[in-house]
């Protein structure tokens, strides 16, 4: 990372700084820890796009009332295994902790949990609330819905999010498999990247704004879209996330979402679901632990292809990068380094 | 279809046919019914690759018996929202129908239920026990895995399945939402096509013998495999399926589930899964109907591509199928005709 005009910035710092941003708009201490460290779970991890760059439209959207400060946790309906909450538009993060929570609680009790989320706000990186499962035996499953940006198969308009899907499962000596995935197919960094390095894409990564699969980067960013990953199946993965969170739970959905940074002046009206299934109901959990990590090992054991390294596992990665950055800091470029230093002028926190 | 070299057998006949059979090879009347009418439903909604194309198959491993004829079902292990159920090398669609008839019960009593099977054998269709949830006002998931046919990414010999996903959601004026989709970009039928027809494939369909991309139909022919759907996100999906069902239900999984065809002397040791979340857990079963009839006019009102007539939801295909079969019976190819008669004449039944 060194020479790439990126600095290196403590994530104990980040966090501090994040949490004294949330306090001065009102967020309660407990609050702002979570919503902070759910930030910086992210960047640890190498998941950039939901780190502390989400900072700046995170208080702006407070200060709006957009996103309520002080978050009421209602729960609407419940069940042995189920329950609703309502977030009354409060910080996502927060109604996300609690939704896990709960869930694992139903979990305990009855053998499985799920729960639901209305009327809450972006929540961040969805692994970060299946993980909290890993702990209590658990596999923790994370859905979220998100702003229209992405056609139904054939449409051209935005009807659905990049709605993506976290599952996380305990592991024996390996780290947990965590899967966090997205419904698009890439993501837009990757093909600014290819504009820039004036190169084709893919034609199943966007389309143009005929709605059209294109492989000019050009052509997607004039007025196109990202399509859903494998075509009807992304869209198919998509819609149904949609129809589990915001449909289900009685809040926004598809175009009735309103996005983040369109309209930074009205609740988002997002939902959640968080799922919880331990183990225990289905076998000893040292017998599950060294299954999973049998299964580890087929995977990284399997003959590579010309030109591969090595096999990955999902979530593998993310830890690799963890422990790295947890000892070198995380990198931030001279923009965005920028941005919190003057978020920070604005509300009087030092960055 | 006319003119193609199919006839047109009504489905009763077909089921007739097919319930016969598994009653010659000593399958119990009530579950020689279901089985075949799985097969069937697969057959009227145009999945023809999970339809009467295994009934030979299903036959000799069922004369065999590495699938057992008498199916026991045993619940290993339960808790008010969950089971775990052992099938014992029976009849998968057995093991399926019964997981989930428990997930639903179980979902009644605790508004949640998750159900693991595991020493199945194939099950058919996934979308066959999603629906089941359907007329009880709930939504339906199926997951299973299947023998090993693609690698992870970076890899090139197989390690996990085409291992499916079904969901399956109650609509109001609309025909249900039914997704079912496995995890690998594409089947092999599309690629067989473009290989009669010399024309190149998308490189993110197939692997050559090497594990390398290829756009070369005959190079994914000759040792190659299939790509996991939008790459990594597949596989992903993939393997959190395998550890699901196989390594949670203490199954087989990856390399450890035997080929139904490649081992036909072998229980294939399959596991499922099978999940019911009752609507009325979350809301009034009207008001959710309602807001999913708006959720599929969304997508169908959305405009379309240059070159598109129309946009379809997930099983809306299928379920057109569906009707114009029932009214104009099953297609059937000359072999398949050919294969079904034979396999009648060797267990006396006439086709």
């Amino acid at each position: 990372m060194a020479g790439d005009g990126n600095t290196r910035v403590p994530h104990e710092k980040l966090f501090a700084f994040c949490r004294d941003c949330f306090l001065k708009v009102g967020v309660r201490p407990e609050d702002a820890e979570i919503t902070a460290d759910n930030l910086l779970f992210a960047n640890l991890r190498g998941i950039d796009s939901h780190g502390v760059v989400r900072m700046r439209i995170y208080a702006e959207r407070l200060r709006a009332g957009s996103t309520k400060a002080q978050t009421r946790i209602e729960i609407v309906q419940e069940t042995a295994a189920s329950a609703l909450i309502d977030a009354h538009s409060g910080v996502g993060q927060v109604a996300g902790r609690e939704a896990m929570k709960l869930a694992i609680r139903k979990a305990s009790q009855s053998g499985m949990g799920w729960v639901g989320v209305r009327n809450s706000s972006h929540y961040g990186a969805a692994a970060y609330y299946a993980m909290m499962a890993l702990e209590e035996k658990m596999i923790g499953i994370a859905l979220t819905n998100a702003g229209p940006s992405m056609a139904p198969s054939g449409g051209r308009e935005p009807r659905l999010g990049n709605n993506p899907v976290a599952i996380a499962v305990p592991a024996g000596r390996y780290p947990p498999l965590v899967l966090d995935m997205a419904t698009g197919a890439v993501a837009w960094g990757k093909i600014y990247l290819a504009q820039q390095e004036k190169k084709k894409i893919p034609t199943s990564w966007a389309l143009d704004k005929e709605g059209v699969p294109t492989d000019d980067p050009d052509a997607a960013v004039q007025g196109g879209l990202i399509q859903p990953v494998g075509g009807y199946k992304g869209y198919g993965l998509s819609l149904m996330i949609d129809v589990l969170t915001g449909v289900l739970c009685g809040s926004g959905f598809s175009t009735f979402i309103n996005h983040m940074y369109k309209h930074p002046d009205k609740p988002t009206l997002l939902a959640h679901a968080c799922a919880a299934l331990p183990v225990e109901s289905f076998m000893p959990f040292p017998e599950f632990c060294s299954r999973i990590d049998q299964v580890i090992t087929l995977m990284r054991s399997c003959p590579i292809a010309a030109g591969v390294d090595r096999i990955y596992v999902p979530g593998e990665i993310e830890y690799e990068t963890e422990r790295e950055r947890r000892t070198n800091g995380i990198p931030l470029g001279p923009n965005l380094t920028e941005d919190l230093r003057s978020l920070g002028a604005e509300l009087g926190v030092t960055f």
